[in-house]
């Protein structure tokens, strides 16, 4: 049987636990280089031990692909996704735009998904047939939006300098194209586009698990997400998210280089 | 006599009763273009059209600098300076990071001042002595930090698009000398380096309601606010922001070109 809210929320709550008494604790962040205390290492690691306990009491049969302990049974029918701390560059900073994102996948495709962040209170998982989203502003059931063309888009991506050769001129173009960008938001920026803010979030380099949890929550919202070439996101790489299937379309062929 | 806290959070209030029913809206961006509802700047003028009819009300004596709906009595001995949301762009994508800045000015100089988060419930406030946090993780008097040196700077800007010119390669030169930056939290990154979590931030174009609220929350907090010659930051202009003395000299020595 497959897991339900009560548990995907037991995973976060598990997770916050661990998180946020140590997000601004004011610890200056050379201290990791001086190997003293570091929080957000401390956070990452002790919250996937506290996601991997739970799960591996209740589905000892699945496999995990986590960020900090490594990979067990990623053959398995199902296997959950788990990025403690995605974004440890806004948990540095203080700044409540990370996330907790918690996927599970069976045969490899993304079927349920978590993204949690702890600090605004804001928690959106998809539950296998829609998005649902718990927040400071009440309950709701997520629904991307359909802006009509890349010209009225608003794009979300990390950070420019994270693209390269070939890859930073199709992004650059792509950037040039829509009607408002902005930078450095991670796991957020898809939370936001999964619930109709935002019309599409670019990213390069991610990993199965910087993702994993959001393909869900974005399609079953209504929204598309795969790589730059339209195949499956569940890997990682290139990624792109949209509103809407025409926004979607445009994006591709400009980042695919036609 | 002066205004006190309970004054500035009836003015927070009233902003906050105006701007977060329209936030997340859903509304597309592009009708603002079209003419049709346009969430953002709805909220923006009805959140300072309260902000000045609680100030006319009960300092009429008082002279208003705002964004929105011009200014009053330049010349008088206490101006307040007003922006009800600055961050236009992060409220447009629903993301948290934008805020209400009520800055108090005495013969030209930020006396008192507030940045208010109505979404994630954080507060901040410079009383003329000391400047204060209220958020989801408490209560608690600021400090601004010493990072030791730029090398060990996180630095934040709004924009890096926002630089051309000499301007723009000074920031540049910069950036490439810190240890972390990161792009896209208009006033939120002020907020943040009053509270001791981020070293520096750096911004240019600023108008004086873009940063006169700000001004008495860094300095009450034991940092350092000015413009990139040193000069007072009251009257906006490029503007630098750092928790510690020694770090504001060694960037003000990079962004004065010698």
């Amino acid at each position: 049987m497959l897991p339900d809210r009560s548990f995907f929320d037991r995973l976060a709550d598990a997770a916050k636990a661990e998180t946020i008494p140590r997000f601004r604790t004011g610890a200056c962040v050379t201290n990791k280089l001086e190997g003293g205390f570091d929080p957000v290492t401390e956070a990452d690691q002790s919250a996937e031990a506290a996601i991997r306990a739970l799960i591996e009491s209740a589905y000892p049969e699945h496999g995990i692909l986590g960020e900090e302990h490594g990979n067990v049974g990623l053959d398995r029918e199902h296997v959950w996704v788990i990025d403690p701390i995605d974004g440890t560059r806004a948990f540095i900073s203080g700044l409540p735009v990370w996330g907790t994102l918690i996927g599970l996948y069976r045969n490899g495709e993304a079927i349920m998904g978590l993204m949690d962040q702890p600090f605004t209170g804001e928690r959106y998982f998809a539950d296998g047939e829609r998005s649902v989203y718990r927040g400071p502003d009440g309950e709701k059931v997520l629904r991307t939006r359909d802006c009509g063309g890349l010209s009225d888009a608003v794009l979300f991506t990390t950070s420019p300098h994270l693209y390269a050769g070939k890859i930073k001129e199709r992004f650059e173009a792509l950037q040039s194209k829509v009607r408002l960008f902005r930078y450095g938001c991670d796991c957020y920026a898809f939370a936001l586009l999964a619930a109709g803010h935002v019309d599409l979030v670019i990213e390069c380099g991610l990993k199965p698990y910087d993702v994993g949890g959001l393909i869900p929550l974005i399609e079953q919202a209504g929204g598309i997400i795969t790589d730059w070439q339209g195949g499956p996101a569940e890997w990682g790489g290139e990624i792109i998210a949209a509103g809407s299937s025409e926004v979607h379309a445009q994006a591709l062929e400009t980042l695919r280089g036609r």
